[in-house]
C-alpha cells in the first residue's frame, strides 16, 4: 500500500542536513510503490502541528540534487520541544490527525535528542491510537552528543571549519605577536560536550603542542589560575597563544563563564561571551593583548569547507532511513558505526529510538589531555577522519550557489490546531 | 652591481600577502645578475632594525611556491611605526646602516599606508646620505583604504570570505526564524572605511533585497532609531533580520559603538564588542532573539576560501615591485588599474609613494544606498569581480597545507641597535 512520508527537520541546522534531506527524497522517488508524496514540514515539526505542509514533489530532481551543497534547513527548523505527553496529549494527537489526513504513513524526523524522544513518543502514541506509522529518526548534531552512532552527521563539517580556522588564524597571530597582539581566542559551539572544541586541537601538529595551547572544555571544570598559567607558559615559549573556548565552559560549581542568564525555548540557558570573559581575564591578569573571534553560526553553516566525509555519512543516515521504514521497521534511527580508524571505514546501522532519547554523550575523559587543556592522540584519532575530504559546493561570480527550494504547501483538511 | 634586496612584511597579514612575498623571491631569483639574495626582515621592519635578517636564499623552490597558499605572514610581521624622522632620524639611519652592512639595494616593504609612508622617508634619507638604494612599496591591507590603487590584495579575499559566511548564516537563521532566533549580527573589520562591511552587501541578491538587510559602515552615522526601525522592518517583512556591522562604525559625535578604551601601538583605538552593543539594542528595544559571530582573525587569514583574483593581484604586484626596482625606479608602488569592470580586467601601473603616504581612501558616497544601510548597485559592480574564482590550497588529512619556512637568519654585522 503506498503511503505518503513526513520529513522534518529540527533544532539547530548544519550544513549538511540538507544532505540528508536530499536522501530521503530521493530514495523515497525510488519506491513510488510504497511512498507516495515526500511531504515536509515548514519549519520542523511546527509544519505537522499547523499543518502545513511542504510538497517535495514539485521540486525539480535538480533542485533536489543541489541540496547535497546547500547549508542551512531548506524547510525550515524549529526550536519547539513537544510537551510532556501526560499533560499535552492534544499536540501528539494533533499530529496523528495531520499524518491520517494526509495519508501519511512514514515519518522521518531529522534532529538531536530531542527529536529522537519526539519520534519516539509519536510512535508510541501511534501504535496505541491503531494508526499505523513507521516512525525513523535521522541524526543530526553539531554537538555530536548524541549515543550509540560513532559521530553526529553535521559535526564532521564543523568540526573541520573548527579545525582549518583554528590553524588559520594561528599562522595570524604567530605573525603579529612579536609587536601585537599575545593571545587569540576562539569561542566555539558546545553546550555540554566539548567536542566542537576539542576538533580545534586537530589544528596542532601532536599532542602537547600548539597551537591551539590552550583548550577549554565543559567537561573540565574551569580553574582561572591554571588556564592563566597555561596562557602565560605559551605566550613564555611560542611568543603566543591560541585558546578554543567552548561556549559550555563552566566552574567547578556549574555556572557558566558567561551565562547572559536568558532561556531559549527548549528551556536551556542560552549562552554568549565566553571569549569576551576570557579576554579580560588575560588583559587584567596578564596584561597581554588579544583578539577573539565568535564563530556562532558561521561553524554549522560553513557549507564551503564542509567535510566529505560528513557529507557521505549526513546523506547514507538519510537513505538508511527511507530503507527501514520501506522494510516495515519502527521507531528506529541509522547510527553510524566505524570499522577502522587507521584507513578509515564505516557502514550504517540501526538502534531502537527508546534507546537513544534524551540520552547525552559525553566526551570519554580520556580524550582530554592530563592537564585538562588539550585533546589525546586517543581524541586525534576519533576526530581526523572525521573532517577528511572537501566537499566543495560549485560557484558562480565568487559566491557558492545555494538552491532555494519553491517549498509549496499543499491545501490543508483539517481546522487549525489551537494549543491548550 | 648585484645588490642584495630586503623584504619585510608590516601591519595586519592578509590571506595573500604571502603570495607578494612569494612573487618577489621568485621574480628575484630569475634575475640573478641584478638582485643577489633577498633578506626578508623577522618580524617586518623590525627585523631591520635589530639586524634580524632571514636569508631566503636557504628555502626550497618548492617551499617559496608553497608561500602562495598561505596564510599569514611567513617572516612574521609587525605593528611598529618608524617614529617621527626629525626627531627619531636614528631609526632610519639605522635602516640604512645595516643595509649598507648587508650590501643591501633593494628595500621591499609590503603594507599599508603607514608603510608606504616609513618606505618614502627611507628613501628620502637615502639619497641624502648618498646611500643608493631603490625603495618600492607593495600595497597590502584588507581595510582597502590605499589611495590610486582600484583595490588592494588582501581585500578580495576577506571581501569574499564574508560575502560567502553571511550567505551561509542568512540560510541558517532563515531556517531557525520561525520559532527561535531573528536576528544575527556578523562583526567585520574595517576601522574607518566600511569596504569590508560593504562585501557583505554581495550575499544578497540585488540592492534593496535582504539578507542581509542591514550593513553599518563608518561612513554613515549611527542613528539607534533609524537601526531599530530597519531591524524590524526586515523582521516584519522575511521574519528575521542579518546584520553586517563593521568594527569602526561610530555616533554622530564620533565615539565609536564598541570603543574599548585601549590604543594599539599605532595610537590607534583598539575596538571590540560592536556586535554586543547591537545585540543588546536588539534585546532590550525590540526583544528579539539574537544570535552573533565576530569574524576577527579568521577573515583575514582565511586562505581555505581566498579569491583568485586578489591572489592572482598579490603575486603581481610582488613581482612588479622587483622588476621596477631592477629597472632602477625608486619611491614608488605598483598599483591595480581596472581596465573593465563587466568582463574584468585590470593591469598594474605604479605610482609615486610620496602621493601615496597617509592618504586613506574612504568609500564613495554612492556606494551606499539613500537608507545608509545597503550597498548601491555601483558598489556591486566595483565589488563583485575582486571575490571571483576560488584559489583552493592543497589537503592533506582535511587540513590544508600550509608551509612552514626556515626562517634562518644571517649572521650580524653590526652592534645591537638601541633605540634613544
Amino acid at each position: 500500500m503506498v503511503k505518503n512520508a513526513f520529513y522534518a527537520q529540527s533544532g539547530g541546522v548544519t550544513a549538511v542536513i540538507n544532505a540528508s534531506a536530499c536522501a530521503v527524497i530521493e530514495t523515497a522517488r525510488k519506491h513510488p510503490d510504497k511512498i507516495g508524496k515526500v511531504y515536509a514540514g515548514a519549519n520542523g515539526i511546527l509544519g505537522a502541528l499547523y499543518e502545513n505542509l511542504i510538497d517535495t514533489s514539485l521540486e525539480s530532481k535538480a533542485s533536489i540534487a543541489a541540496l547535497q551543497h546547500t547549508p542551512g534547513g531548506a524547510f525550515g527548523s524549529c526550536r519547539y520541544k513537544l510537551k510532556d505527553i501526560e499533560s499535552h496529549r492534544d499536540e501528539y494527537e494533533r499530529l496523528i490527525e495531520v499524518f491520517k489526513a494526509h495519508n501519511i504513513g512514514y515519518f522521518f524526523y531529522n534532529g538531536g535528542g530531542d527529536s529522537s524522544d519526539t519520534a519516539y513518543k509519536v510512535s508510541q502514541l501511534s501504535e496505541k491510537m491503531g494508526y499505523p506509522l513507521s516512525c525513523i529518526g535521522i541524526p543530526k548534531t553539531v554537538d555530536n552528543d548524541l549515543p550509540f552512532t560513532d559521530n553526529c552527521p553535521g559535526f564532521g563539517s564543523v568540526a573541520k571549519y573548527v579545525a582549518v580556522s583554528v590553524k588559520e588564524a594561528s599562522l595570524d597571530i604567530e605573525s603579529m605577536c612579536e609587536s601585537s597582539t599575545k593571545v587569540f581566542i576562539m569561542e566555539v559551539m558546545g553546550r555540554h560536550a566539548g567536542w566542537i572544541a576539542a576538533a580545534g586541537g586537530l589544528a596542532s601538529a601532536a599532542e602537547g603542542e600548539g597551537p591551539p595551547h590552550v583548550i577549554i572544555f565543559p567537561e573540565t571544570p574551569f580553574v582561572k589560575a591554571a588556564f592563566l598559567e597555561a596562557v602565560q607558559n605559551a605566550v613564555d615559549k611560542d611568543g603566543y597563544c591560541v585558546i578554543v573556548v567552548s561556549e559550555g565552559a563552566r566552574y567547578e560549581d556549574g555556572t557558566f563563564l558567561a551565562d547572559a542568564g536568558t532561556l531559549d525555548a527548549f528551556g536551556h540557558t542560552q549562552l554568549g561571551g565566553v571569549a569576551t570573559t576570557l579576554a579580560q581575564f588575560v588583559k587584567n591578569e596578564l596584561g597581554h593583548k588579544y583578539h577573539y573571534a565568535v564563530a556562532d553560526y558561521l561553524q554549522r553553516s560553513a557549507r564551503h569547507i564542509a567535510s566529505s566525509v560528513d557529507l557521505e555519512q549526513a546523506y547514507a543516515v538519510g537513505k538508511a532511513a527511507v530503507e527501514y521504514a520501506i522494510a516495515g521497521r519502527n521507531a528506529v534511527m541509522p547510527i553510524i558505526v566505524r570499522d577502522q580508524t587507521k584507513s578509515y571505514s564505516w557502514h550504517i546501522d540501526q538502534v531502537d529510538l527508546s534507546r537513544v532519547a534524551n540520552v547525552e554523550k559525553k566526551m570519554p575523559a580520556d580524550f582530554i589531555s592530563a592537564d585538562g587543556f588539550g585533546i589525546t592522540q586517543k581524541a586525534r584519532d576519533y576526530l581526523s577522519p572525521l573532517i577528511k575530504g572537501e566537499a566543495y559546493p560549485p560557484y558562480e561570480s565568487g559566491l557558492p550557489c545555494y538552491v532555494r527550494l519553491k517549498n509549496t504547501q499543499i491545501p490543508k483538511k483539517l481546522p487549525p490546531f489551537v494549543a491548550r
